[in-house]
Formats: C-alpha cells, sequence, structure tokens
C-alpha cells in the first residue's frame, strides 16, 4: 500500500485532521530500542517518543504483558495485591508526602481527578496554570490549553505568564529580579480570583513547562510559587505527564526543579505504552476525592496496568537508566550548545537530561520566533532518519525527547545529522 | 497475605473507599474463560464482567496483544495501517450512516467527545439523558449521574424519567399510553431546554438502560424519543459501552431495541481488558469535532489498541458469540422467568441476550425495592461460586451479565444455585 492510499484511508475512517508529524507523513510498521521501521526497512531513530521510555519492543514489558494478560485482567473491585505494590511502590518514589494513588488510563484523566481533588480539598473553584500550555484533552481539562495570561473573566481558570529567561517579562532585569516579577504576576491572579469569589484551588503546572518550551525558568520561582500557592489555600499540582520517570535524570521533574507539589499526576511513560495514568497525592487527599465521587474506572488499577508498570520500573532501576539520561543527555546539551552560533536561526539551546529544545528565530535582535524553519529542520532531521517535533509557545522549539535508553553512540549520529541539517540551512 | 491485610494495604495504596464488590471481598488471582479463581484454587464463574468479553485469558487476545507490542506499539501521529483497518471494521458493523471513528481510552473519554460533537454539530448546549444513568466519571460526563428527572434549574444537563413498564410513569397504563407519556415528558424537557435559551443538542441513553436496571421499555418508545429529538434539531448518541458488541444477540443494543443512533459509543468489551474505546459517526461529524478541538490522544489509535481490537472481533465472529448469547441467554431467561413465583422477593425478571436482571422487592403490592436482599442474594451466590452484582435505579436488581462465550452447562450449574439461594430466604 502506498503512503498516499493509506494517507486517504485512515482520513475517512479516522475522520479529517487526526494529526500527523512532518510535511510528508512516515509510515511507521516497527520498532525496537530507539529505532522505528518504515514498511521499507529504513531505520529512523525516535527522538520524539516519551511513551516507550524503555525502548519500543522493550521485552521485558512484552513479557510482563503477556504473561499478565494470560492470567488475569479485570477490574479492581475484587483484591488483588499486583495493583497495590504498585501504588506502594510508585508512592514510595515520591518520598512521604505523596501516600495513595488513583490510577487512570490518561494523563487527561488523571489531570481531571487532579483539578477536582484540589477543588473538593479547598471548597475554591480557581484553577491557576500557565500560558502556552496543555495538560489534556476533556472539557475540564482543556480549558487549561493555550490560554492568554491575566486574564481577568471572573472565570475559574486563569493563566500565568510561564517563567522564563529566553523572552524575560521585564527586558534586561536580572534573574533575581524576573522571579520577582513572574510571581507578582501570580500573586495578582490569586488575588483576582478572591477578588471575583472565585478563591483558589490550586496551581497546576508541568514541572518542565514542556510545552511552553522548556524554557530556563528564573531560580527560585518554582519553590517560591508553590509556597505562595500554598500560603493563599490552594494546592499544588505538578504534571508529571512529560516531566517523570527519570526524563530529566531525576525520578520526577519537580527534583530537577526545586519545588514540592501536593499532588502529582503521572502518565505517558508508565505503561511503555499500555494506557496507563496515576494521580498521586496524601491519603487525605485521595479519601477525600474518592468519598466525593465514588471513583471507578473500569479499566484502571487492572492487573494488567500493575504488571506493565511494574515491568517498567525494573527496567528503569536495573539498567540504571537515570544515570543514562542523565550522561547522554548532558553530552547532547553540550553538543548543541556548542553548536549554537553555528546559524543565526539558533536563538537558544536549553533543557535537562534527555529532553532538550533548540528555539529557531528570525536571527533579528527581537529574536522573532520562526516555526516555518523549525518545522523545515524537523522535516529535514526526519529525511536523515532522526525523528523530532516542534513545539513551544510559538511552535518553533525543536523538540528533541528520545527514550531514556538512548545511548552515546545515538547521541553522535544525531549531532552529526544536526550539523548537516543546519549547515544546509539558507541565510 | 491473608485477605484482611491485603485489604488493609489497599486501603492506604489506593485511598479509602476504592470500590469493592461483595460484603466480605474476593480476593482473584487467575482467570480463564468464564472462570475467576482465588488463591486457593476456588473456582467462581463470572457472571458480571463483560470487560473480557471473550472470556479471561483468551489465548488469541494475549497472543495479538504480545506479538504486537514486541512489534510496534507508538500514537498515532505517524501512518500505521492497523488502527485504519480496525476503524473501517468497526464502523462497517454499524451500517452506512455510521463512517468515522475516533478513539480513545475509556467510555468516559468516548462520551466526552460524543457530548461535544453534539454541541459543536448543534451549536447548543442541551443534553438529554435518562435519571438513574450513569455514564462515566469526568467533570462533563459525571453530570449526567443519577440526575432527578424534570429538573427545571436552568443548566445544561436535563434528566428524563427512564420509560419502563415496571414501575410505571402512569399506573394502569396501556404500553401504547406508556410510550406516550413517556415521550410527552422527553418533549417537555426539550421544551423546557429551549425556553432557557439552552437549546438542545442531543440525547444520550444506554441502548438498553443498562444501570437504570434493564427495563422492559414500552414499545416504540426509543425509535420515537430518537425521531423527536432529530426533528427538534438534536442528535441522538447511543451509549454501548455495556449494551454493544453481541451482549443482545445482536452486534448493538440499539438494533435490539429498535432505533438508530448518529453517534455511538462503545468501551468496555473492545479489548477484552485493554483500554480501548471508540466514539463513532458520520464523517462530517468526526471532522467537524476534529476540526474544532485537534483532538489528540497520547495511547489511544495505537497499534496496540488495533491489533487487541481486530483480535476481539475475530473471536466473537469466528467463534459465532452472538448466536450462542442469543441461545444461552434466552435459556437463561427462560429458567429465571420460570423461577419467578419460587419468592415474593422475586418481583421481576427481564433483559435480553447475556445481560438480565432479577429485581428484588419487598414482596408488597407497592413493589417496594429491597437493595439489602439484592445484597444478600449476590453475597449468597457468591459464597456459592457464582459472581453477579446489584444494580438498578435503586440498586435492587440482581446484574447478571457473564462473558460472550458463557455456556449452557454454565447456565445450568448457575440455576442450581440460584435455587438454593432463593430457597434459603425467609419470608
Amino acid at each position: 500500500m502506498t503512503t498516499a492510499t493509506l494517507a486517504a484511508r485512515r482520513d475517512k475512517a479516522l475522520g479529517s485532521g487526526a494529526p500527523l508529524f512532518y510535511t510528508a507523513p512516515l509510515h511507521i510498521v516497527r520498532g525496537e530500542g530507539v529505532s522505528l521501521y518504515d514498511p521499507d526497512g529504513r531505520r529512523y531513530v525516535d527522538m520524539y517518543n516519551n511513551v516507550p521510555c524503555v525502548g519500543h519492543a522493550n521485552p521485558r514489558v512484552v513479557e510482563a504483558m503477556a504473561r499478565q494478560q494470560g492470567t488475569l485482567n479485570v477490574h479492581s473491585r475484587y483484591l488483588h495485591e499486583g495493583i497495590v505494590a504498585f501504588a506502594e511502590r510508585l508512592a514510595a518514589l515520591h518520598g512521604p508526602a505523596i501516600e495513595s494513588v488513583i490510577f487512570s488510563c490518561s494523563g487527561t484523566e488523571a489531570n481531571e481527578i487532579a483539578l477536582r481533588m484540589a477543588r473538593f480539598a479547598t471548597g475554591k473553584g480557581g484553577i491557576v496554570c500557565t500560558n502556552a500550555t496543555y495538560h489534556g484533552n476533556s472539557e475540564l481539562v482543556g480549558k487549561l490549553t493555550r490560554l492568554s495570561a491575566d486574564t481577568n473573566d471572573g472565570g475559574d481558570v486563569r493563566a500565568i505568564p510561564f517563567p522564563e529567561m529566553f523572552r524575560p517579562l521585564v527586558p534586561g532585569a536580572s534573574e533575581a529580579d524576573l522571579a520577582d516579577a513572574c510571581l507578582d504576576r501570580l500573586k495578582a491572579t490569586i488575588r483576582r480570583l478572591e477578588d471575583d469569589g472565585v478563591g483558589l484551588a490550586g496551581l497546576i503546572v508541568c514541572s518542565i513547562l514542556a510545552n511552553e518550551g522548556l524554557p530556563d525558568v528564573p531560580r527560585g520561582f518554582m519553590a517560591r510559587a508553590a509556597e505562595m500557592v500554598r500560603a493563599a489555600g490552594g494546592l499544588v499540582i505538578a504534571d508529571e505527564v512529560q516531566a517523570g520517570y527519570c526524563r530529566t535524570g531525576r525520578w520526577w521533574g519537580y527534583e530537577a526543579m526545586g519545588f514540592m507539589p501536593d499532588i502529582v499526576v503521572t502518565g505517558k511513560p508508565m505503561g511503555n505504552g499500555l494506557p496507563l495514568a496515576a494521580t498521586a497525592a496524601s491519603k487525605a487527599l485521595v479519601d477525600l476525592f474518592r468519598a466525593k465521587t465514588r471513583y471507578f474506572n473500569t479499566f484502571a488499577s487492572s492487573p494488567l496496568q500493575a504488571a506493565v508498570g511494574m515491568a517498567v520500573l525494573d527496567v528503569i532501576e536495573d539498567e540504571r537508566l537515570a544515570a543514562n539520561v542523565s550522561r547522554v543527555g548532558g553530552v547532547l546539551l553540550a553538543g548543541l550548545k556548542a553548536r549554537k552560533s553555528a546559524h543565526p536561526a539558533i536563538g537558544d539551546v536549553r533543557g535537562i537530561g534527555l529532553f532538550l529544545g533548540v528555539e529557531i528565530v528570525k536571527g533579528d535582535a527581537a529574536k522573532t520566533p520562526d516555526p516555518d524553519r523549525a518545522i523545515a529542520i524537523v522535516d529535514d532531521l526526519k529525511e536523515r532518519g532522526f525523528l523530532t517535533s516542534n513545539a513551544g509557545a510559538f511552535r518553533n522549539v525543536v523538540k528533541i525527547r528520545p527514550p531514556l535508553v538512548f545511548g552515546q553512540a545515538d547521541a553522535d549520529a544525531f549531532l552529526d545529522a544536526y550539523d548537516a541539517t543546519i549547515a544546509g540551512l539558507d541565510g
């Protein structure tokens, strides 16, 4: 089947507008480790996917999945040790303040639970998020998608400008002044929620601001923001769907960013492709949510989720993937930073662990975002066998996020391809 | 580990109030076909679960799952033939009006899509559902949970009394008059939505009113209700999460009930335990939803969902399970009806295919619901090795819904246990 024929069938069967990557979409039939293969056997290095975090077709995950599905996979209203042990292990990865877990099937579902939990616990409605963010696709969670900052519309979801160093809120300000300025906006938003009678339920933030484009954040902002939210009676929700599971070289993005949330949401990498997500918090918060909702999720907390989730944790620990992420990610970041001056379109290079971003600009003093060129770079890297995508507030950040098993040789090969792509850019 | 120890660990790890079946919860470690086993090897016949519809640990599903997870399981922004072929096959099971499919990970997510699709398509907000229903656990879908009928609160979700013969809206009315009376309530609700400026987006209904307790519905109601909704500019959403996939002996509950929806939601049985759900409609409706939302679901439309979903369809077709459901379900219903006079607590016996309900009452002329006795019956059947649950508007209906592979010998054994349970009831 030709790619065009398949695309036409897809357009009918899934509806027009089901998103596809790349100007010329890629047909993928097989994966192994960091590699994906098209029908002709051409290999692409996956530098985008954090779902198959321990590698495509990881044999230990496949084995755990098959064994459990062949033994028992049923809903959670019977006792089963697997899901209890998995919840205990997951909670323990956060430290003593996080005690209990509600499993679900997607980051959207897990974020819904977190937002509603914060509202139940505080008795208030107001959710603060960052602008240019995305936390999921339900009606409630979708309200947080790419909101304008500092809106004053009386609604119960408000955005603050995301903190960043590259396009600072106060041009020319010191890092400390910038942190203060960003915190002032948070304070003003909280005050407006209170003045409007909505009140503050909580702040939700991707711990590493992934959708915003992985900005360098003014030092101290995150911890002080969390403190401010708690002082105002709200809860802090860390969305670790992208930031967690050793993506940064530490288990959690909030550790890398130096703050402690009240509620932690995890998703994408938990099941290496099996739908699996979780909302973790103190037992008191989880008990309250369960009492208010009698929450039940048909497919979640299943023996299958438990077995696969455990296998992923086993691989991450046994193969010391956190250390691999720090080591290879560090080399990759250094390599990209060394190439920052290779072309005026490279406005910024940043990130942490194996989640890096290259911000593409027009090369002017205003740092005008250049999403078209970012897309051209992503397309060119794809032609050279390396799969990335573009993201960020202006869709102009080349998003580099390979599986946790990405090795040094893969990084070297990518940097060679990157050199060629950059060299091919016109002025 | 004792059951009490495991329950205590579970209470901590998952939070108090995570639902459990039975007064003395059951610890299950293994499943095969219609059987579930506790740690001591005691066998229970599963007469509750429609998720593992082709049987626990079905080897063809296990094999398909393992093979695909070992080959490729990645998000849907690459072309992949599997998910396209699965969507085509699923749509074709509905006939020509249903053309395109949006996959998701839970019935909740699929119902969210359906409700929002109806609102986008009509430009109106009003959703009509039945009272005593349940369609999922998100904030939006959760608004439909067990609403009071005929509320007039200006809100955008309103319930009508579910149509039924056992506790008729108009006592003593003929079946035809009862259908008219129920339709009048629907008409009045639509008018109130219009008068309030909300307008009608659509009607959502479980095709067989499962959560309401599987009532016998006045003949013609469903088709005429669908007609009335369309005439008022709304769309008809059939929630086939429980009713679909040959549960009634036909592919879809709406066929058994004689109406045709505009949007069909499927979930539970689709993946035999893999999180998998779908919202299917005309291409125009799906295109519109995608255009409005740019909907993307990380774990959905994956090669894994496709391969497992296909395997389930293969088993249902190859093993002619629809015919099995009609045959065994018919015998089971006849057996239960023949025992209706065995005890005054048995108020009604009803259902279709392998989804039956026995309504338990006080035995008085008023047919007072007796949920406590329903629970006692469910507990006693469990002790005899048969797993059911209680459901319905008053939680007093013994819900009997074994996997589609449930056989004649299983039905005979159940009826023997049922006889003993009923004989053990005091007056």
